[in-house]
């Protein structure tokens, strides 16, 4: 990799200068859009670009207004389920499940090997959140990490920036404000995300602002080196259903906001991270809030999941939700698996998770009218009509599984599946030409 | 079983008169809602009890307004795949999995006596749809169904009702002018359901009338001589997303709506059942156009399925639009298994897709205020936020997944999961006290 430190303009000023740069053009041509589009949309932040300059070698990713709505998936190990290798499994599924980028949140084992083994391999965009990284470099040093000082936050940062991540979480909206509107709800699940949970301790321990928050100018400017994009993390989000859209979570929003418009101005791409745990009818409000506290930047969602008592199932609460919020603004879900809740997610996991994800996605999508998405689906239906089983297979969002699932079982009339045999509705109606 | 044929008051007609029977006050206990409102919404219509007065020895179950959404799995055998003991076991499937109700819609061998098995065995209300038996045995006779008389059909409804059946679907709204308006359209995709292409075969080659809706008062008598459920089928409900809301399926559904009234007053229970494959933003605008046109009779509703792509996750899809669905209106979903599309679906596929609609339903019952749904999401959050593993076990969905699942990989400390580990933020944010 070449290192290009802070030698050229980031896309964002670019785009603000009126210039298409190559890459505009290649992710309007991936989604169907003008390149004119994609840098207007980026000039005023409410499209990103993801790609850190290191890796030249990566094909871009476009996230934002008007565009085919991304999904993302959590990889990475833990205290308790540490192998490298099957970090590498898992980043395969993903990909193969049609992920369009991948986290990895190890926080157990090697995990600058294990996050370097994926960049090396990742042929999609990679995010991490650095201060899982600082957290575990703490614990070796024998040290809480509450006793880490900004500067090692900063550094683990700065360290993965150079490395080529594509883009970092950070929770700069756990504030002592933002904290202290949590305590004063009550809520019933408090603090949910790891980030917004570790920041908060910290935060109680040393008496002390965030410093993610307090020295935002310094992510800004490493955002800025490698043109890596903030993806500002919803340190608060609500973890249960009764604590959806609280006062705290809403003080974060409103901090995520201001900070998005100041990297912005200063020519960093943000996207905004949201909940979460959150009963159907107040997905839409929440969708319609983030666009207009945060300028319309890309919103990030990790479900919604649209109740609490679904363990083993919530990659499916996670697509209702998810599909409710594409549908209303979100541009970006982070896949829920069945496995949340309840352990670290297998290798089979990550492709349901990605494929219910990709569902939620494209059922938004095709209503949004983003280029091509209910193309998709006439295709399919015109192949279900002509009884042509190669095509539908093709042309479904796991072809594998598909053809299993029929391979399974087997019609006498291979025109027809098992399910109606000779009272197929189809073969009845082409027949009668009704 | 005792027979009371035609000797007492249908509920409808003990409703209207201001009786509360002993039904009633079972139901509205179940439901939580009290005698009185279950009373005054079955004198309305909107609120239907199904169970067959043959059936002394079954729970009633209530679907309709502000009761628990309820969920229906089919069953049953098809021509390529037969084994009568298959379906008890696809039976005792749904009912673990907490289905509602079931439909046998077998139609490949002796379908006679795996009816009369799941009768004998089912502790849930059982629907038919009893032309799949008439077509099956012209098929014994020699006869194609085309060539059945409209008595031969009667005589199979009647048998069943007899039996103990407790609803049936009749295709009553598949007219010479609802199969024209679909003709006139063009669809994609045409007739999907089977009994929708029976019916239309039989009318084109007899160049008759549809005796379902011609002698619709037959059918009144029958259901009212077993208090037996009538529920209106979507025989042109659109099988693509293309074809959804067209003008074949709202003629169909005005002339449900007609259907409807003519029942209800007469003193027969009538649902109305719904789409099929339709566009997200779709789906509130038919719920709403099913009220308003059909008196506000309960909505039985197949999905909706969101897209067309999905075949082998179309439990997920079903998911989705389903919870959009009842959030909306809708008071029964038909679960849609993952074998949707390519065979028929085996008791693995049961519990899927009854536990994809169950969540599809309490999504929508938590915001729709259906009493005691959210209290279940509360009480699981409670669990979580003090790490009591066990109560999170026994308040899921289905505590047998979530417990394989939480088994299948022990953490090291038995307080978090293996996802977190020490990095838990429940327990972070318990130890700190934030």
């Amino acid at each position: 990799m070449d290192i290009k430190e802070g030698t050229e303009m980031t896309r964002l000023e670019s785009a603000r200068k009126g210039i298409i740069t190559e890459e505009m053009t290649e992710v309007a041509l991936a989604e169907g859009v003008t390149p004119e589009y994609i840098r207007d949309r980026i000039a005023d932040g409410t499209v990103i670009i993801t790609r850190n300059t290191q890796r030249t070698d990566l094909k871009p990713l476009a996230v934002g207004k008007g565009l085919r709505t991304k999904v993302n998936a959590n990889i990475g190990s833990s205290e308790d389920v540490l192998d490298p290798a099957e970090e590498l499994v898992k980043l395969r599924a993903a990909i193969d499940a049609g992920a369009d980028a991948v986290m990895d949140l190890s926080t157990g084992g090697d995990i600058n090997a294990i996050r370097r083994a994926i960049l090396a391999e990742a042929t999609i965009p990679l995010g991490t959140v650095p201060i899982y990284q600082a957290a575990h470099d703490s614990g070796l040093k024998g040290k809480s990490f509450v006793e880490l000082t900004a500067d090692d936050i900063f550094a683990v940062i700065e360290e993965q920036a150079k490395e080529g991540v594509d883009f970092v979480t950070v929770h700069c909206g756990v504030t002592r404000r933002s904290v202290e509107r949590i305590k004063i709800e009550g809520r019933v699940m408090g603090i949910v995300s790891r980030g917004g949970a570790l920041t908060a301790e910290w935060m109680e321990f040393n008496k002390k602002e965030n410093p993610l928050f307090e020295e935002y100018d310094r992510l800004i400017e490493i955002a800025k080196k490698y043109d890596m994009s903030l993806s500002l993390g919803d340190g608060l989000r609500p973890g249960s259903l009764a604590d959806a859209t609280d006062k705290g979570q809403i003080e974060e929003l409103i901090i995520l906001g201001e900070l998005t418009k100041r990297a912005v101005d200063k020519g960093v791409q943000v996207m905004v991270e949201g909940p979460g745990h959150m009963p159907m009818d107040q997905i839409e409000a929440n969708m319609l809030l983030q666009k207009r506290l945060c300028n319309g930047a890309p919103f990030y969602v990790l479900g919604p999941l649209v109740t609490d008592i679904a363990p083993g199932y919530d990659h499916i609460t996670s697509a209702i939700g998810g599909a409710i919020a594409a549908k209303s603004g979100a541009d970006f879900l982070c896949y829920v698996t069945p496995s949340e809740h309840l352990r670290l997610p297998t290798a089979e996991d990550v492709t349901e998770g990605v494929i219910a994800s990709r569902i939620a996605a494209h059922a938004a999508d095709l209503v949004n009218g983003v280029p091509g998405a209910m193309e998709m689906d006439l295709k399919m239906s015109r192949a279900r009509k002509a009884l042509d089983w190669n095509t539908q297979i093709e042309l479904s969002i796991n072809p594998e599984r598909a053809r299993a699932l029929r391979e399974s079982s087997a019609p006498g009339d291979s025109d027809v599946c098992t399910m109606c045999g000779s009272l197929c509705a189809i073969k009845i109606t082409n027949e009668a030409a009704i």
